[in-house]
């Protein structure tokens, strides 16, 4: 091993906002101590290529609620969370980390479950559980912290103009079952099951990193967060097609009940687990990614000089607010 | 790289107690998929040595209170107490990533001086900060993982019969400090540093590797606990003299206040952060260790074939309680 290493241009440049002005101080306060803040991954050199490394709460009454998902089910997304990290840096897992607190008058029982959550989630990508740790606490929180490796890490600021903009699977069913939740009604199945048991895209990120991606980020934030932090890191600008965007099922109906468009409605949902990617013009085997991956690869837009993310529907420019949790 | 690996013996072999019970329970759900579980850290093979991982949460009401410390101290504490697993498999620091979840009123001040104790910790052993992640939530708590490397670990389960006893530093202060606190008085200067800002035994660790240490745990959970782990994953029994432990400078008044003897007040403490390691019979250079290290180290006990540990002072067997945290 060969020792932490500061990518050029791999921190700092964070999209707009009050959540990213914390962070920008914190990066301050590090000073010369951080790597890689304000990425995905913090990255080590070693010999062979990279080791990511990334951590992740996910706090009760913050990120889920227990009359919603299992205790199992939030073992699995809080790790599917973090992993989804090393899936935007085109990383291999190696293993995860967790950390529970729980109060003390849990049953041992929902330890146990959010143990087979943790566990199941890390074998779904062949990565071990390398330690944990347990305390009290007022409610349940699970930090998780994954490991993994890649010859060539995909980091926030690599995209260049006249690249394109392409996103995986389908946006916005997280958003429709939280919204059923917290407006009093059960999330259609499908929703519920993207927000429950999220699918970090390892394998499409691992695809994508060999297939020439330059930048990549997963969209934890949301599209129209996370498509700004992309655009300020490769200090660039971007335009987005809200009209190309893929869809999730029950989109259109939450959508409807809040009065939002569709893709809106999609684009300003978060923890949809999904990668934000530029590749370069000439890129075209999106189809190969589809059969490879077994999800869809979708242009939505493209990079040019400048700064800032321009969301635009029927050739309009549309203004997206950011996603925050609930809690 | 090439993988995790599970060392013969690193793990279900702990010591009594309703604790370790939950954490065989843990192990038995993780099956093939933990590794070194319920030894100091995580260890995952490399062409050079092994990479060693580590996670630790500290959860304000727990581990300690904002009326005892402050917060930058807190994120010290809680980074050291994390960085102490490494130092107990003489693993050098690599990195360490952070998991804060505060309340939403908190100012934004507090973040940046738990940030700051964290950034000096991980400063002081040559670590960078490879990540965080920041969220709201009931209680201030700080998650951390660290990452660190050695080119042979020092497991728990590496002990042999005839192996002397020995550990760094002087035990008992941290519990001084927090029995002052518990009441109701203020504790004496040097108790209270070793409470609020512990010094993770890194270069100790190192040395102690280099030096033939056959098996190594942290003080974490006192004297009393950690012995009986160290003993049971090396299958072996041990005998420690309480008369021997060298004792913090402020144990005998706080002993005397609760009517415990001075050296069983000690062992009773957790959170010393000092080391328990296992050396050779042979072994004969605690004068160069406290040279090179600064600081003593002391013979206080030895392995024979058996089980259990067995205190003793003026001759006699002492029944010791293990250490819970007062939260």
């Amino acid at each position: 091993m060969t020792g932490a290493r500061r990518l050029p241009g791999s921190h700092l440049a964070l999209g707009p906002g009050a959540e990213f002005d914390r962070i920008r101080n914190i990066i301050d306060v590090l000073g010369p101590q951080a790597v890689g803040l304000g990425d995905d991954c913090g990255l080590v050199e070693q010999e062979d290529g990279f080791l990511a490394l990334s951590t992740d709460v996910s706090v009760e009454g913050v990120h889920f609620r227990l009359d919603w998902i299992t205790s199992e089910e939030a073992g699995w997304r809080a790790t599917a969370a973090a992993l989804s990290d090393l899936a935007a840096d085109g990383a291999d897992p190696v293993g995860v980390l967790c950390a529970v607190t729980m109060p003390r008058t849990s049953p041992e029982s929902q330890l146990l479950e959010v143990t087979a959550g943790v566990r199941t989630a890390a074998a779904a990508v062949g990565a071990q559980v390398l330690g944990g740790d347990l305390s009290s606490g007022p409610v349940l929180s699970i930090a998780v912290t994954v490991v993994g490796h890649t010859p060539r890490p995909i980091i926030r600021s690599g995209a260049e103009a006249g690249d394109g903009l392409w996103v995986t699977g389908t946006l916005g069913d997280a958003r429709a079952a939280l919204h059923a939740w917290l407006t009093g009604r059960q999330p259609a199945a499908r929703a519920r099951r993207k927000f429950a048991h999220p699918e970090p895209r390892i394998a499409a990120g691992i695809w994508l990193a060999r297939h020439g991606a330059t930048a990549m980020i997963d969209l934890s934030d949301g599209l129209a967060g996370d498509a700004r932090h992309l655009a300020a890191a490769s200090r660039l600008a971007m335009t987005i097609d809200l009209d190309l965007v893929p869809l999730g099922r029950d989109v259109r109906d939450e959508a409807l009940t809040l009065g939002v468009p569709e893709a809106q409605f999609a684009a300003e949902g978060g923890e949809d687990y999904e990668l934000l990617v530029s590749l370069p013009e000439s890129f075209a085997a999106a189809d190969a990614f589809a059969r490879d991956c077994g999800i869809p690869l979708t242009r939505i837009g493209e990079a040019a000089p400048g700064s800032g993310v321009e969301f635009v529907s029927a050739g309009l420019p549309i203004e997206l607010r950011g996603f925050s949790h609930f809690g």
